[in-house]
């Protein structure tokens, strides 16, 4: 049986955002949303990352980090498509995440959800989905 | 000559959102992009404001407001269109505005761009529409 | 035995923030206060809520909320009455529910007492309820 | 003619806090609400401010202040009528003020509106003298 | 044998203060320094605390208190004596406390000291008595 | 005529802080407290600070700095004298100012006052003071 | 005459960053640090920041960006060499920025200094620089 | 078997910050980098960090330390070697740390890194080291 084309890419920092970005996985599943997810940084794997953006045929992206959280700007600047970012908590609750992904340069914009709120990422990935017929 | 359906609406909760507005009213036309702007807040003139949404024929909603600024997430919790935030600034620097939209409860996504930044959420509405095919 | 009608209505987002709600009920019915509780979100239950709003005979409403809180506030937009705010604590400290819930617009005010301390929501609605000769 | 009883008090903490307190006093102006205006501070004026609040006729307390803003709570713990506090912002955007009413021990309740809000203080108090019958 | 005459009082605004307050102990003690410990809330005692501070033998006050900690700036308003602030750490870890503090209006002032610092509190009260000559 | 000995010694970290330090001095003056002020960092000029510190006949130092503001805890590091801390506002509203001064390690005292405010390390330089039978 | 080679390449991320940049210039002309200066953004002009970067013969980076502030560590995930960056002040007073340098992830280090300080930016570049040997 | 010079010092300003200092610790060991350890306060040991700083043989100095976090700063005044700061959390997450090490004045730079991120200290170490050739 062929394997349905992801429509959703979810790119996670590093491996400790996996808990969160189960949360996302599993909203999309209860959906029927194909999806893919991946660890990769943008600042340790820089090149796999651009290659994947470049080669992703899905249609959305959802990217999860803490910290300098640059990872949804990262693709936000190499692709078109529609960047949903979440903010990962740590010593500061996640304000510095937050506003890493937030206060991003005009003309390359993010789609920012809560801090740690990897399912109203999903969720709005449905929202533009639907939008867009599928 | 017909007037083109509006794909985009732009809702500020207050006219002092005007001059952040027509930064997204700038990026659209330039992109001719149809659009509509309405001052409408979520307090103040919630069963316009819900009627609006319910007969909007627009694809995206761009909502923008300061301080306690629920007219995103009002917008969100209406429709199951997508809804991008802008947090406008006020005393505390827009901190309160950006917590007001992006912090939403998880089924009720918004997605929130940076504070004033109302220029982002236009280009974050072209990119959900090309997607859609627009 | 006929009901007393309830003066206080606490309502509150989420199941979760129920510990918190109980602060409040605790110290209604060690005076007597007769009240009653609903959990009813204002973004997911949102029809559900403005008709309990429409209908409720209490006179005082104490909205409890996290995250982007918008609760008190919309309930404030329904009613004449006056509403009481009572942030919750999450990631952030409680600092999001506290903007989102104390930083209304002109017009649309709500009592906002401190993070997590339902128990001066129900003290306020005592004074408040005292004047009003109950 | 006779004076009418004032049914609101408002207290600023300082002479510096009045282009605030106006905007108080013309919502209960074009409210026809009688009210009295006192500049006392917490600090610099306890013994007069004991006084007053002790012989006050009026039923409600707007209290505006600004920095360590003790005068919403030190009224609160000195009458058992509803109290109304109103930050006022300075160096750090009115963060200071408002967590220095909003945040009251259990048993002494402030009723907190936003940042250099006293308009929306006097709305509050409205709803409230509404439901006490005025 | 007599009691030596109290140089220090610690007064806390709530028992659960207690362990932060036993750590200005423990350093007054190893210095022999004679003092007396109270627990008295500025909203809760405010005719005990002033009392208190009007009869008060010593001749520094260390203030313990958390959330709006309005108990050093009360003092500090009853007294010509020093006057020095320990804020408590909670919700917002010991932010509110700080600024309630240490943001007093001019002429009133507080020595405000690090959060949960008491025993900078005494040794801060250990350099004023040696300059007064204790 | 003899000079009278000072009893405060008012440091700036940097010239720019002038206006603020003069609001300490116009106290003192108007109590007739004997001073002195000196511009001396602690990061440019720290070995000028300390000569003037050990040299120092004064008995209490005022310092007033901005930004990582190290000037008071400097002086508390290197004399058994009560030293008063003053942040100075700059981009972070004093926030930065603040937390430098006030989170000195245990042992190390600082009395901090609030942002911008030399008025109130005067008031409570000169409480100390008159502790002491000045 | 031969032009020297840069040692220190300063790049903004913006042209609205050349009042800041310039004061690094200032520092690094006076100390005789041949360097060139270039506007270039990490998300709109990352292929030409790239190019920059690997054919750059400058032995430092400096990196001066305002809001969601990924430049910097953009830098230092694709050189070897030490990359200093600025933060730059807006809305939030440059706190967003800051915490977009300082926070990145372990393994690609940035060495931030302070908010619109460039010319500590510059300074730290000298220390680097005389380690060197330069 | 002659030991080698060190090229890094790493001090801490109190034993609690070991955990931390032992993270560089690891790197540098990983990467063969001679080092050494101290625990010394700006505050309760400056007369011997002062020494220790006149005397180090190292070429850089990582300094590791929490609240009013002065050691960095300290060190960078009386070296013109680099000096990297690493904030270390406690109540405030770490902003208190974070303030007071990157907001330093100009002419005495810090190379700050991430909140207990005393690894990429290590690595900042390791870039300047490598571009002075060892």
């Amino acid at each position: 049986m062929a394997q349905k084309k992801p429509l959703v890419s979810i790119i996670m920092g590093s491996e400790s955002d996996k808990e969160i970005a189960m949360k996302a996985v599993e909203v999309l599943d209860s959906n029927n949303i194909p999806h893919e997810v991946r660890v990769l940084s943008a600042h340790r794997n820089s090149k796999d990352l651009e290659k994947y953006i470049s080669e992703a045929k899905s249609e959305i992206f959802i990217a999860i980090a803490g910290l300098a959280a640059h990872l949804p700007g990262f693709i936000a600047s190499r692709t078109e498509k529609p960047v949903i970012g979440v903010p990962v908590s740590s010593n500061l609750g996640g304000l510095d995440a937050l506003l890493s992904i937030v206060q991003m340069p005009s003309g390359v914009p993010v789609a920012c959800v809560g801090i740690d709120n990897a399912r109203n990422a999903a969720f709005l990935a449905l929202r533009i989905l639907k939008l867009a017929g599928y």
